[in-house]
């Protein structure tokens, strides 16, 4: 099993990524093997070049398509953008090949925001993008709300973010 | 009072901008103005060169952010992609400058899909975008299902589907 | 003008229940005047006697049904139940007889959590329910979360949230 | 294993508990078990006398949610009662016992309406309260719209409904 971590933005030095990060250490000391797809190495210009009438045609978008296509497991850690998910996030998704590459697998999702929501609109959101394409979302959704003050040094230090974040990945792992 | 009309694409020759086109003739007819707002006009690149660190720095993004944050009410006329809103849609959202230029103004919403759902979910979603950001969103929300069905020599032909649209322009103008 | 407060739960002494008290003070120092709607005064089997064959001929039912009809403004407040709105306020609306009393009205929502979450889910949803039945909501939805921390002596006590009901209130009533 | 079907209303003779018949149908020539719940078997009274500080105390409620609790997967019939689920079946998981009874546990969903909709935001709304407790839901979520006119003799007939419903059937076996 290989589970794809997606940075659910293109944010620079993004707080997503620590947490991705962090979540394939804890997948790392179960045994899982894991990979980090960054939406920062799309193309800058890809929502223009790579739908509609372009879809399938950009090399460099196709290329981050290839290395999430070829899983079966995700893990989706989602920033809470004005009130619901990254844009870019569903861009990307709109420049996915017809059959989508999503079909019958299984995902995870992370929220992420620096108020009090935890993303939990966002996760909301995304699980209906993911329901219609026909994947699987685990019911466990952790929220890491005000996530700055519960970080040190990169690193998520609230106890109870990590444990919810180890009880989801042990789930995954079964799901 | 001037509307904007925001074609939620920027698909070439979408069906939206169609559709936005026909709304200003409604709107004509009721002698209020009107201006469409075509994503198709942002640059390639917005969603990288406009966000976060270069969040205002982008003169031909602000061109486009500009004409949208003159406006005192909107239409969006929103294509359902992969179940939701186009991401590109969002994307622009993402890039508007704090405080934002939606709050305490209001919109209408005009859902458009090739199948039956007529952007439902897509329009659902980003009410909760809207009102996170402080935008009054009406209620009457057409559901343009099945729309190639419904259009000939690029109008909707549909009388269910231009009796709401008129039906909704003209609360909107007394929203 | 007469804002209707309803408490959308039928649990006793509930926080909802206070939390419109203090609602009503709030409009009454702006000299406007609103009615407590409770759904305790419900009939005990009104979701078996007054729904469906019975629509309408529950006469405890109607009494409540005819106090809500007589609005032109509401307030709703909302504790979260199971990640949602409670189910009783939903069968009270599924008793509503058609064509539905909330047509081209307006309201607020304010969610109430023992949790973090604020009730932001079940007010999302209520806002759906609304919008299909062709009432507006006022875009400023307080999300009152922890409440039992914020509350002394049965009144809110946290200034954030105050603050945020204050300005509803004034919104509302311009709305 | 044993899957139980849930009639997510409390009207008689509705087209929900013909469309969850049917199902059972589907599942007994694929050699699984089942059996419907009944939401017309609970109480009159049930919202009043077994929520709250009378959780767990009605006798009649908890023989309805006993037969729930020994499910281990669940197929819920969803009609579309006012842009969302109805308000008994929420009230029916308001008064389930704490820890709740679906943590962990796997469930399909099924909408339908009279209307276009096909109950989309129904299932919307449900799937936020499963996830709320750690149920998962599968994400091919039939939406049978305009259900009179695709049902005869009190049998759904239109193939596309039923093609989805065996589709889902084996998929939830497995899930």
């Amino acid at each position: 099993m290989m589970i794809k971590i997606i940075v659910g933005t293109n944010r620079k030095n993004s707080v997503s990524e620590k947490i991705a990060r962090q979540y394939q250490e804890i997948l790392q000391k179960m045994d899982v093997s894991s990979e980090l797809v960054h939406l920062s190495d799309l193309p800058d210009d890809f929502v223009f070049t790579a739908l509609y009438e372009n879809n399938g045609k950009n090399q460099a978008y196709n290329k981050v398509h290839d290395q999430v296509k070829s899983g079966s497991k995700y893990v989706f850690v989602i920033p809470e953008y004005n009130g619901s998910f990254p844009g870019i996030l569903k861009s990307f998704i709109d420049g996915m090949t017809y059959p989508n590459s999503f079909k019958h697998k299984k995902c995870a999702l992370i929220g992420i925001s620096s108020g009090v929501g935890g993303g939990s609109i966002a996760m909301s959101h995304l699980t209906d993008v993911f329901h219609y394409l026909g994947m699987h979302v685990l019911a466990l959704k952790p929220r890491l709300a005000k996530i700055e003050e519960n970080m040190s040094d990169n690193l998520l230090t609230n106890r109870l973010y990590l444990g919810l974040l180890q009880e989801q990945a042990e789930l995954l792992v079964r799901f």
